[in-house]
């Protein structure tokens, strides 16, 4: 709601103009998961999700075909991402948090169309292979490998390319829409913590942790997951977040003693 | 601080994570400017300013020539800008908030030359020359038109171009550094508030405001200023920034009732 100028301009204040409200993230928590919105690039920074078996169970008739993909009036609509801007753009609505992930509740699913949860994919070989492979992947952590609970960040990523004729690094991406909006990333991520009680210290938690970075392309099917392992702190080095401001021991999540690291395709 | 992950993971909460932590924007308020800090790309995503004839006055003894750039130790150092990453890169420190309007005190001064104040420019035919009379020319609103109160918000963009082959449009930059650290702008802007009591309304204030962007490149003297106007609107869109959440009436800085608009070279 706007309110006069003069309330907040007021001369003998330092700094009296309302700053605070420039900052370009929005924070929505959704039912199955929390989401940092960039106003600038109209897609998420990062979604979080905590997956559970209870999570994972689909709730009494929920379905993925009464879902529709939405605008998120949330979003003051000079900064939001819209239906049309998507249209004829080559690129799929790529959910970040996936819809497969949250079929406790229709509520919960309708809120993965939002499309403050999207970004532009690669359809074939990405948005509908391979990364949603990967997505499954995550969800197999609860309900093949035993783990109790998986933290899974995942968001867009821009990362530089080295011009071989000039030796100069440069970030390009496309930015789809009529008049361009939102922006197509150049990779995606999942940072995945998953944990369960420890055998070996009552009371003791065991936890695996590992982040993973793919290019927005196609990708072959046979290609190992542990190709886009990167190491966290190169990871937040890329996208300016911090995925873990504590220390806690993990293992890494590909190791013989957590997970296999098997896609299944 | 860190802290063990266990006080913060509860497996009993729904999102347990502090995602909070994990925004990615750096807000400081210093002497003479107040700065949001982008992590990603290493410098400001705008800073904000308030001048007054108070304001630019030179405080005994102050001179640039004891302020040095530094490094700005309050950002975490993975998404810290380099005084490294700066050399030999072709571009200058370029200041956000100008050291010519923190004459007022040495410390105000040597704030401005906090990396986290910076993003590189151009520098010959725009940091050394037409952006410094850029910001001469906000000073002069205060000492040579009679405004009373200047508001300034400073800050880098990054604008998409069409592919005239592809009809499509991508943003393309530079990042700078040995190993890339510091995205280089495509475009700066400037919202420039100004305000001053309104003679026709006892008690009442007179607000000039307009928003201007240009390019990253050199730019004749000769240009007008004028050319370089951008509907607020426009520029809101473009930054995901809200400069303005309030109405105010204002008539356009560049107008016959409030300044012509002339840069001085
Ligand atoms: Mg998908
Ligand atoms: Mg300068």
């Amino acid at each position: 709601t706007l309110k006069p100028l003069s309330v907040s301009i007021e001369p003998d204040k330092k700094f009296p103009w309302e700053w605070h409200d420039t900052a370009f993230n929005d924070l929505f928590e959704r039912e199955a998961y929390i989401v940092s919105y960039n106003r600038r690039l109209r897609h998420p920074n990062w979604v979080l999700e905590h997956l559970t078996k209870e999570s994972l169970k689909r709730g009494e008739g929920v379905d993925r075909s009464k879902s529709r993909f939405l605008e998120d009036l949330d979003i003051p609509e000079k900064f939001r991402a819209k239906l049309v801007d998507y249209v004829k753009s080559g690129y799929d609505r790529g959910h970040m948090a996936p819809a497969g992930d949250a079929k406790f509740s229709q509520e919960a699913m309708d809120q993965t169309f939002l499309l403050s949860n999207m970004a532009p994919q690669v359809g074939n070989g990405f948005n509908r292979d391979y990364w949603s492979y990967f997505e499954e992947f995550c969800r197999r952590l609860i309900y093949r490998e035993d783990f109790k609970d998986v933290y899974v960040f995942t968001g867009p990523a821009y990362l530089p390319k080295k011009d071989e004729k000039t030796n100069k690094w440069y970030v390009k991406y496309e930015v789809i829409g009529d008049s361009p909006n939102v922006a197509v990333p150049t990779h995606f991520f999942k940072v995945i913590l998953a944990a369960k009680d420890d055998p070996s210290k009552p009371g003791g938690r065991f936890y695996a942790l590992d982040a993973f970075i793919m290019p927005n392309e196609r990708i072959s099917d046979a290609t190992p997951l542990t190709v886009f392992k990167i190491p966290i702190d190169a990871l937040e080095r890329a996208t300016g977040l911090t995925f873990l401001n504590q220390t806690v021991e993990t293992v890494p999540l590909c190791s013989a003693e957590a997970s296999k690291c098997i896609l299944v395709a």
